[in-house]
């Protein structure tokens, strides 16, 4: 792991962007930590430039609860390398949003599931880095979409202790047998009113999940309006588990 | 407003049985309060002695926040004169029950509907009496179940300003029409795993609420498993709209 660049944000947080081979991500220390912080690893949906101003924000509130935060770009968005697939996939995918269609399991297929099978191990690998600086401690939480990544992930990854999971339309069915496998506690976010998602969908996958304990924060707002309050929620909900 | 007895609990919380005409009642204060004290309305399924444990265990907590909490028994329930009509509604749901059978929307519009036309009004005048202490202040909120009461009562009574729900299964079909004119914040607690529950009925509910600010938090536990950590998100609910 590289860090590239470094700087003290006015509230002390520490915001280091790092490379791992080709990978590249962002790592926020808590400025006022004496002991290792529990790490939340912060998932988004790829274009780590655009999503910046909303991922600051998250790894700032979880920073002042104690954890550092880390997060990394997705395989083809960004600056990384395209692959003819995923773009061919992402334009299937778009043609038939803008047609108003219903999109097609094998287009959530071909888009999702390489992109889960790319992503996982090299979340896995930047954790093995992330846990090997003198900084970061344990327990892990994953906060974040892509849900389907974050679910293979938490299923394969025996470090991270629990998941705070945004619910999105885009799961492959397969991965309905990953989510009866999980069997961490869960906080689970909807957006009840966001047209663009299937809220069947995600209470089927929210009954779906093996855990014991698992919780569904359903809100309204529309796909990006999240309430505030649910940043709180959050950060209680790793503290509980984390801590 | 008739105080019949007064206690101070261990925690400082002042605990008053009240009657109002034939509606027995019980008022808790906060032992610290300095100011007049918002107040939060608890509601249950009826049975004042046998609901108390669960009642003063939230009414102790609502107070470690600062809020008064008060109660009062159903009509047709604990010492209060019975209804036959409503006895053999409430003995055909159990027959129904017991026989795992489907409850009939008529077995429930006969327990239910009658059982809102008598409650929401003595609500109404217990509050007018409880906002005449100098100790009560507002705003009010509504906490519990029965939520078809629940329902019917944010939306008569225009002194509440916040409610938090619980869902239950016995909710008359025309008590929808009702749920879309609630305008109010809302927080609604779902017990996923509620055998007893109708699972559907509820999330159909929350979907028709008319509130711009709604939230469903969902959890394991069974019918009574509600997870210790919605005690403190309903203190914080009411926090965010009642102070």
């Amino acid at each position: 792991m590289r860090f590239t660049s470094e700087q003290r944000l006015d509230d002390g947080v520490f915001e280091r962007e790092f490379t791992l081979g080709e990978i590249p991500g962002i790592l926020w220390t808590p400025g006022s930590a004496s002991a290792p912080a529990p790490l939340i690893l912060l998932g988004h949906p790829g274009g780590l430039h655009k999503m910046y101003p909303r991922l600051v924000a998250r790894a700032r509130h979880s920073a002042a609860e104690g954890f550092a935060a880390a997060t990394i770009e997705l395989p083809g968005s960004g600056d990384r390398p395209r692959s003819a697939a995923t773009e061919k996939a992402r334009a299937d995918l778009h043609r038939a949003l803008d047609a108003g269609e219903r999109v097609d399991d094998e287009i959530v297929d071909r888009l999702v599931l390489p992109l889960v099978e790319k992503a996982v191990p090299e979340w896995r690998a930047v954790l093995d880095a992330l846990l090997s600086l003198p900084e970061i401690g344990g327990p892990v939480g994953y906060a974040g979409g892509v849900i389907a990544i974050g679910i293979r992930l938490v299923v394969v990854e025996p470090r991270i202790s629990a998941a705070l999971l945004f619910a999105g339309s885009f799961v492959p069915r397969t991965m309905f047998e990953d989510a009866r496998q999980v069997t961490i506690p869960l906080q689970v976010l909807l957006q009840w009113d966001d047209e663009g998602n299937d809220r069947q969908l995600a209470l089927d996958l929210f009954d779906a999940f093996g855990s014991k304990e698992k919780t569904l924060h359903a809100n309204m707002g529309g796909h990006t309006g999240v309430p505030q309050f649910e940043g709180d929620d959050g950060n209680r909900f790793f503290a509980r588990h984390l801590k």
